[in-house]
């Protein structure tokens, strides 16, 4: 059985079956690719756990002591993307993570074939380079002077988020990094109860505990309310607290609510608090923020993972993480060491995020990720404006979208004369859901449900993905009247 | 400029180029590919950050509001190879992550093609439950009863230690995640001098700062004294503190220690520690340990990233980590939500890791790892033999090694005759350095030093790369000994 893998490189002419090997995998890829984008193929085809557990037609996922073909590595392969759910079709809209950009795909088969890691310039000359000039870039677009600053790309928004707050800590209380928590007063984070989970994750990791993550209220858009901030930063000086942190979101998850950053810089500057800002790009200027995090892999397109922390305050990264590892970032090397990244991580491997954006940027140029985002802004404003009055439809809140986020209920003929109390809100809490597992049954389309605050389940809609067209926005709006015309 | 890239999907009757565009980025990947096996050609080609910022032969590293054409981007695609280091080559010995797996590249390939999020089941259904079911063979492998427990794939060793201490605080003091460390006596974690520097970063992260975080003595091979660790833990208790977690390294960063295991549990025993290992696979039992963190990226052989936090406790996970954020995880799913698991993760979205390393051991079996780890052992004694007692070399431990670390000097002639003191330990510690920086320049191969406590910059040979042979062994030596002679 290992006959045939045993020929592949790095074996004695293994060079020929090695190539043969990698171009029937590119095979299967480049068709998977082409179906992604075929409307008349399924977004996904669905099974359940225990289904694909028991094994599906010879898919077998256990492991075993014993090596398999290669021919069976490759239906293996063409398993795992037959069953999985295709993130790149048109009408895949679950997340605003969506879409499958050629460019970026093509950038990502480079960062693995080159296999290495960013810790050091010593083994990723390049990709270190492409990070910082890069960085730079991104502090310039939000308006930082000259793009001065630090910043870092790291696996995902959260543990962006997370940075943000360790260096927000160790900028008022450098002495935690030594002493711990015990040697600060008890410290305070604020957050709109519309923001991400990952500050509240974050406190809780931190050591600052998830209750001291106070949130803010929010007006019926999901904005913060700036003078519940404040209020909530004086009680808890009243308390003998220290508030410490603000994070302020620009574009929030579930309702694409842009906190008011202005206002909320000045009372940060009043009381003299760290601000981050959890950003999803668009246009505008963080000159204030002392931390932004940016997810290229949101809004932007660019594959998972990908993400930055940006830090207005060059070398506090390196203050705040550094330990000095002397095997691997040794002092005496023959190049300029300050391009050695890993010390200023929480990470010591740390995979090349950066090469697929850089490229996708090249190719497009500012002006084309700028191009991508009014388009998604577009159709989400097509689908506002298409089911704003139409029969059957609630918005969750008035007045057209700050950003890609469409938030609605999906009304069914049989609960549309029902007066609203507790009978209306449990059934209709229940449609979203019920028409969402018909989506995932027929695989036809896939858009994302839940509930918020006292409001009950409803339909978040988010266009990130470059292949939606208005016909993708009308066939969702079908199908979720064809589905849920019955309940 | 912006024609050919409009072409690309999800552009009208963009099949054609796509393909086209991906099979020409496959053709620079395949070259790549086959060059990097080739011992004709150079680890790398060596350029200062100077050099690259300023741009060679046109490779512009620059990104600009306008975009470039396709042919552009396969250019820069080229150089973004050309001047980078070959890991994979079977003379890149740098660290312990190198060499290049074909199954496991085409794995990554695959990974970046479906582009999802480990978050949900939703959305990724095939690679949760592979790393659901690979997850208990690794429990397996390490000892624990029918492979019971809890675990996750993390970007990287660092976050999976991170997440060790995380979990042993919540275990013992678990108000801690909602109240903060304030909530929590003084609490000291105790870890090997020359342990990987991620515990300290996590004491310092985590909130119980890097002071509390209790360097243990070792012997003259690296391994922790369990008697220096039973000594530190009373001291701690005495002083009023109170010990919570001890991390045993199997298979040091620099020397390959093991520390003794059993021992070490004994006396996390008897003063209830939380044991975590930091484990290189091979082949000891762990079943004593609370929490294993093992890095498939490393001595396997995956390409980067793909580390696993194994966890003894079923469920603590969740415990320590949720937030229960409506909005991803919602509970009225169609299927058994249990599989979903985001909100055990302190990241929110998590890149798919385990899919490339699934693949690896369906196209090796265990037994293919197996023989793998053997053969990098059996290279690292064949490098061993070879200069114990061989002129010009010093052996910084007596002893065959653990593992396949071997740490050595090499001391030119001009310093052989010299007697041990000042002088000659700052020339010595000036040798590897040079030595190293002569390699870079001719690009010839790629070695590690670093000094370590009281002895000057040694070279670390580890060997984990499946392309390399006793020939490469061979060919290091002559290189150290034809760069090194007139030192």
């Amino acid at each position: 059985k290992c006959e045939l893998r045993c020929n592949l490189l790095p074996a004695k002419n293994g060079e020929e079956p090695t190539i043969q090997f990698l171009l029937e995998m590119v095979d299967i890829l480049t068709n998977y690719v082409k179906k992604t984008f075929d409307r008349s193929t399924k977004v996904l085809d669905f099974h359940h756990p225990h289904q694909l557990l028991e094994g599906m037609e010879g898919f077998n996922l256990e492991l075993s002591d014993q090596p398999e073909s290669l021919e069976q590595i490759l239906v293996d392969c063409r398993d795992t993307l037959k069953y999985g759910v295709r993130t790149g079709h048109p009408r895949f809209f679950n997340q605003l993570s969506s879409g499958l950009d050629i460019i970026g795909l093509a950038g990502e088969w480079l960062t693995s074939t080159a296999n290495t890691n960013m810790f050091t310039y010593e083994i990723a000359p390049v990709f270190v380079l492409m990070e910082q000039l890069t960085l730079k870039k991104m502090r310039e677009m939000i308006g930082w002077p000259d793009g001065e600053g630090d910043g870092l790309f790291s696996p995902g928004g959260a543990i962006s988020n997370m940075y943000s707050v360790m260096i927000a800590r160790y900028k008022y209380f450098p002495e935690v990094k030594t002493k711990g928590m015990s040697a600060a007063p008890r410290l305070v984070l604020f957050t709109s109860e519309h923001s991400h989970y990952s500050i509240k994750k974050a406190g809780a990791a931190l050591g600052f505990g998830s209750e001291n993550v106070i949130l803010l209220s929010t007006d019926e858009r999901g904005r913060v309310i700036p003078a519940d901030l404040e209020a909530k930063i004086i009680d808890a000086k009243q308390k003998g607290y220290v508030p410490l942190f603000v994070n302020a979101t620009a574009g929030s998850t579930v309702y694409g609510a842009f906190d008011p950053i202005n206002e909320i810089a000045d009372i940060c500057e009043k009381y003299n608090l760290w601000l981050h800002v959890d950003y999803i790009k668009t246009y505008i200027k963080l000159c204030r923020a002392n931390s932004v995090t940016w997810n290229p892999h949101k809004m932007m397109g660019v594959p998972l993972q990908c993400s930055a922390i940006l830090v207005r305050e060059k070398g506090i990264m390196a203050g705040c993480n550094s330990m000095c590892a002397g095997y691997l970032f040794q002092p005496d090397k023959q190049y300029d060491v300050t391009y050695d990244t890993g010390d200023k991580a929480i990470q010591c491997g740390r995979h090349v995020d950066i090469f697929k954006f850089w490229l996708m940027w090249k190719a497009k140029g500012t002006i084309g990720f700028e191009q991508h985002i009014d388009k998604c802004l577009d159709l989400s404003q097509y689908l506002y404006n298409k089911i704003k009055n139409r029969e059957g439809y609630e918005m969750v809140f008035d007045g057209v979208p700050q950003h890609t986020n469409v938030c609605f209920w999906y009304i069914p003929p049989s609960l549309r004369g029902m007066p609203d109390g507790d009978e209306r809100r449990e059934k209709l809490h229940r449609v979203a859901p019920k028409i969402k597992a018909m989506m995932m049954e027929s695989g036809t389309t896939m858009v994302g449900y839940q509930p918020q605050g006292n409001k009950v389940n409803f339909f978040r809609m988010v266009v990130s993905n470059p292949a939606a067209t208005q016909s993708d926005i009308d066939f969702l709006i079908d199908e979720i009247e064809r589905m849920g015309n019955d309940l």
